[in-house]
């Protein structure tokens, strides 16, 4: 066992963020302030969980039943929201306060920052291996032979590059990250724990006399652009020849799979658990919900937008919103929803 | 290459269980007797593939034709179940022969049990972590800062904390499972390899001009109960601010995924692949069947059954069975579907 | 840290392929050469993507058009097929295009051979653990006691074994795999990065009190045949007795999910994100797409074919295609979806 001070620690103990009044905090968030000016805030909550000292927000109308009874010390609201008169704390006004709100997130709650420079003494790094000074190299981490690692990237503990893997600058890998070779990931991505990139795609050839497979070669890769980010034990796998390709600011929650030759346009972002078929394209800013399913071979336009469970069995030439199972244009298929709902009176009504 | 005698183990050589008299085995399980009093018995099986000298049991009468025809030297039955002329084994009444027979297989099976006390040579662990004395920590552990590991807790190998994870009293963490920072885990839990817990949700703002995304900070965690299960590569992500919970006595199976800031009430249990999306609280006892998704910000209440591949649209106010996508209660869903099936008859008779 | 030269090396680097001349390239594939002799070929592509010294190829006549465009300086083809005049490179031609192929990228793109009898500093290794000299044991792999490792396997970066586990000739485990207690894996098998075999069943027995759980002990184990292909974070339960099986020749995709005391038959390939729910029984040779789901402890014959997200909640005992959910004979399926697609202005107008 290794016992040690601080080159293991993710980030080494910070003091909490200062407390603010309400009057430096309007002036940090550029807000308008009404009310008390020298409520002290010292972190922030919802509406509904807040208690003295926090900071909360209303974003949407929906909630705003809940101010008069938050305990909030301070909420940030529109410029022209009438609060209830029940609500006792200070009033930041701005167009956004949501986007406020992020920024004092920011501030009462920073990320942890990972100390740049660290290689673990048990990290297991080849000797052709090319790793920026600022990056930092966790606990048992493993990195084969020629991979390149950018400047202040970070690799946390587990972490296993097969050979000739190449991260970009301020990239974030974390626990138990698996890249198999010659995968290539841009800058300013973060992949959470668990996912595996590069592994072989699902292709088999059958043979016809004993219904056995011959496995076909898998010798293509993983190419994932810039400001990409992978939620926790996602599958990507290699191409079959050339690359699987996540483009540009491409973003994916948990658990989704993303088959061979697959490409996913700059700006699109997919729900937990859904699947992708190999060689599908998806265009740009497409908005897909979670568990759904394409069949491989097709491509969507961009801008296009798949409700949860649906099943993409054809290729989306038009942008627009699609749902079901097969996914069809979202107004066909709430339309088929309504006649299924009545459709039992209907057919009893008939039989009479 | 470290090779070791004992304390890598996960637990050492044991000698078998000693198999014991069919009377013997009817006094330690508390079971009338009938029959051969001496058979030897050392080990449990099914009706079908029990072998002379296995304990078998008939718990369901839906099987009750294979015990005319089983191996078995004895079998746990109900009471006053009439057994087949051919069986010629001894015969165990009980009330609940099921529950007998786990009492058998704790006997002749027991699981592992892992040396307490250990820290493999090769863990990592920071200064600032508070281990108990009576913890396992297996091979290649990672801990991070300012850790709490309870007595009688077992890491197995390749487990990673990341800083400021408590763990409780006699919870296991299977191998390569990942805790983010500030994960808390109750007593008696048992974490099954590959599961993430507290990786960020999935949270991001949209930029309208180009459709890019901001990210938004995940700055809550992740609270478990006691005696809570958690199968194998599921993902748990954090709360964006509070915490996502799993109350006490909560039993996931595997590759499930709980957005950030979903709660899952009191001994509710869920099926493999099933998907909960953010900020939805399950009441107590729920039953979720494998492969459903339950859309983001609504509840269940308590005592709600829902079947697999449900799609949970809308929340759900009243106990009960729920099936379909969208969800429904279930004598909705049977009825539709026994329509369905009429269907295309129908609309042919109808067209003729 | 630990920087090394060879022996954390997955494979030393290697020579590239060396170029062929068409004429030399259709002497070691045994096809028949038309055109140009001497062109130089150096690697292999799509149809689409082929540049000046690539081979490619034209299996199905779907893609014929592609041919005159193609910038590829060979192409594989059928013995018969008309090539377009606007097509410049060399033509190679044969009954099995697309077999030829395949052995031209076994030669151009040649996978990664790793070092044999290789065990890593690192890796942790218990004193009973048998392991053939020529295996290959990678950074920090943990094997328990009385593990048995047979000639020519790979255990990539991170694995770790529990007790008592048998891994078959030249069977590879890819980084961060997790094998629990007794899994038996037989030769030739691949299983890709993250996957989990072994874990408990999900197996609890109500407590009709208050709904919470008593574990059923999960004592059983997994069992895995020759020439199995598992994909990455996948999840194969131990069975809670006897074994979970996956006989040989069975091809996993990625996350799917095997239940305790599964069968999978020989020569069944299941594609992605599939779940096969506890004690159920797949026939030989049976196709299973993505996103389907089988409920627990029922079968399916031999030569079943099962179309994606299909819910199968009885037993299928004749070979043929089966699609839907509840999944049905294919045409029953298709005939219900062209029913429900014209369904809406079928019921509007019979409401009129």
């Amino acid at each position: 066992m290794i016992v040690q001070s601080s080159n293991n620690a993710a980030h080494p103990p910070k003091p909490p963020a200062k407390a603010l009044t309400t009057q430096e905090l309007s002036t940090m968030l550029g807000v308008a302030l009404e009310g008390k000016t020298e409520a002290l805030i010292s972190s922030v909550n919802t509406l509904e969980d807040a208690e003295r000292g926090d900071l909360t927000f209303l974003a949407n109308p929906k909630y705003a039943g809940f101010v008069a009874a938050t305990n909030a010390s301070a909420i940030l609201v529109k410029t022209d929201f009438i609060v209830s008169a029940e609500y006792k704390g200070a009033i930041l006004r701005t167009d956004d306060p949501y986007n406020a709100f992020l920024r004092a997130v920011e501030y009462f709650c920073p990320l942890p920052v990972l100390e740049v420079g660290v290689r673990h003494s048990s990290s297991v790094i080849a000797g052709s291996a090319e790793i920026h000074a600022s990056a930092h190299i966790g606990a048992n981490v493993v990195i084969g032979e020629r991979c390149r690692i950018g400047a202040e990237a970070v690799l946390r503990a587990g972490v296993i590059l097969y050979d000739d893997v190449q991260i970009g600058e301020q990239t974030i890998l974390h626990g138990n990250v698996v890249c198999y070779d010659r995968t290539v990931i841009g800058s300013r991505c973060v992949i959470h724990a668990g996912t595996v990139i590069g592994s072989d795609g699902f292709g088999f050839a059958e043979n016809k006399n004993d219904g056995s497979f011959t496995k076909i070669p898998q010798v293509g890769n993983v190419v994932i652009g810039d400001d990409v980010e992978i939620g926790a034990n996602c599958t990507i796998d290699r191409a079959s020849l050339r690359s699987t390709r996540l483009e540009n600011g491409v973003k994916l929650d948990n658990l989704i799979h993303i088959a061979h030759n697959v490409v996913i346009g700059e700006n699109t972002a997919i729900a937990a658990q859904t699947g992708i078929s190999g060689s599908t394209k998806l265009g740009k800013r497409n908005r897909i919900a979670g568990q759904v399913g394409f069949v491989g071979h097709i491509s969507t336009a961009d801008d296009v937008i798949v409700y949860a469970q649906s099943g993409v069995a054809k290729g989306i030439a038009q942008k627009g919103v699609y749902f079901g199972a097969p996914a069809k244009p979202l107004m066909d298929e709430l339309r088929l929803q309504a006649v299924l709902k009545q459709l039992p009176d209907l057919i009893r009504h008939s039989s009479q």
